[in-house]
C-alpha cells in the first residue's frame, strides 16, 4: 500500500498521470512495417501501441522488432518492409492496466517498462503512463515532502 | 537539496546507481551505421553511447537518428548504411554528469532523458544512470519510507 501522503506527491493530479490516447502516436494492425518505421523515426518514443480498426489495444511495435522481422542470418531484407503487416510481428506481451489502476502496480511495472498502456474494460486504448511522469513525482517527493511533513526516525525496540 | 533520509531510500547503494561502462553496449565513432543498427536491434536500449578510440564520450546514436541520416523527402536509402560513419550523424547534445554528481541533478535530468551518461574529469566514459534504477528507489520510498520514519503534517501558522 502507498500512503495518501506519498500519493499526494507522486501524482500531482490524477488526470495528468495518463497521457490520453489522442496525444499518443499509434499504428494499425494492418499497417505495413515501412509505415511503422517512418512513424517511429519521427515520434519520440522507441515503441508505439498497435490498435485494431476499433481502437482496441492489440500490441506494441518497436524498431528492434521491425529489424528482427526483416533480418535473417545472412542479410537485412529491407524490401520486406512494404510487405509485412504490423500485426504479424508485433509484441503481444505488453504491460497494461485498467483505468482504475492502483498506483503501486504502475510503479512496479515501470521499473522494467518504458511506459504502461491504459485500457478500459472492453480493451479500448485510453492512453499511456510514462516513466517521465512518475519521475516528476519522484522529484517532488525528494524536494518538497519534508517541507510539508515532519519526518522523524521511529524508535527501535529496546532490549 | 535532497535530505539524507530521502537519499537513503532513493539510492540503495551509491555504487549500484551507475551501470558501469563494461556492462553498457557502445559504438565507435568510426563504426558505420549498419553496425550501430545491428547493435541497437539486439540491445535493449533505444539509444547507445558513442566513444572514440580512447573510450572518451562523444555522443549518442539512436535508430531514429540513423533513419533520418539515410532518408530524403522521396525515399529511404538503405545502401547508405554501410557508407556513413556514426560520428558523422550522432547526437552530440547529450545529458552527462561527472562521477561526483549530485543526486538532485540526475533526478531532474531523468525526467526528460532515458539515461544519463557518467564521465570522469577527462571525459572518459564511466557508465550510465538509467530511469529504471531511480524508479526502484521511488518504489522503495513509496512502500518503505513510512515504515522507518514517523511522518506528521507540519503545523500551519495560525493567524
Amino acid at each position: 500500500m502507498i500512503s495518501d501522503k506519498m500519493k499526494r506527491f507522486l501524482v500531482e493530479d490524477e488526470n495528468s498521470l495518463v497521457k490520453p490516447a489522442n496525444e499518443v502516436a499509434v499504428v494499425g494492425l494492418q499497417n505495413r512495417l515501412n509505415h511503422a518505421l517512418l512513424l517511429l523515426t519521427t515520434d519520440k518514443y522507441a515503441v508505439v501501441p498497435v490498435l485494431d480498426s476499433d481502437s482496441k489495444m492489440k500490441g506494441l511495435i518497436s524498431m528492434p522488432t521491425i529489424m528482427h522481422a526483416i533480418m535473417d542470418i545472412e542479410d537485412v531484407h529491407f524490401e520486406k518492409l512494404g510487405e509485412i503487416e504490423v500485426g504479424e510481428v508485433m509484441d503481444t506481451d505488453y504491460p497494461s492496466v485498467k483505468e482504475d489502476f492502483e498506483l503501486e502496480d504502475v510503479l512496479r511495472m515501470l521499473v522494467n517498462h518504458a511506459f504502461i498502456t491504459v485500457v478500459d474494460d472492453d480493451n479500448y486504448f485510453k492512453g499511456i503512463i510514462t516513466r517521465s511522469e512518475i519521475l516528476k513525482g519522484t522529484n517532488r517527493i525528494a524536494h518538497d515532502f519534508e517541507k510539508v511533513y515532519h519526518v522523524t526516525e521511529k524508535e527501535t525496540i529496546a532490549h
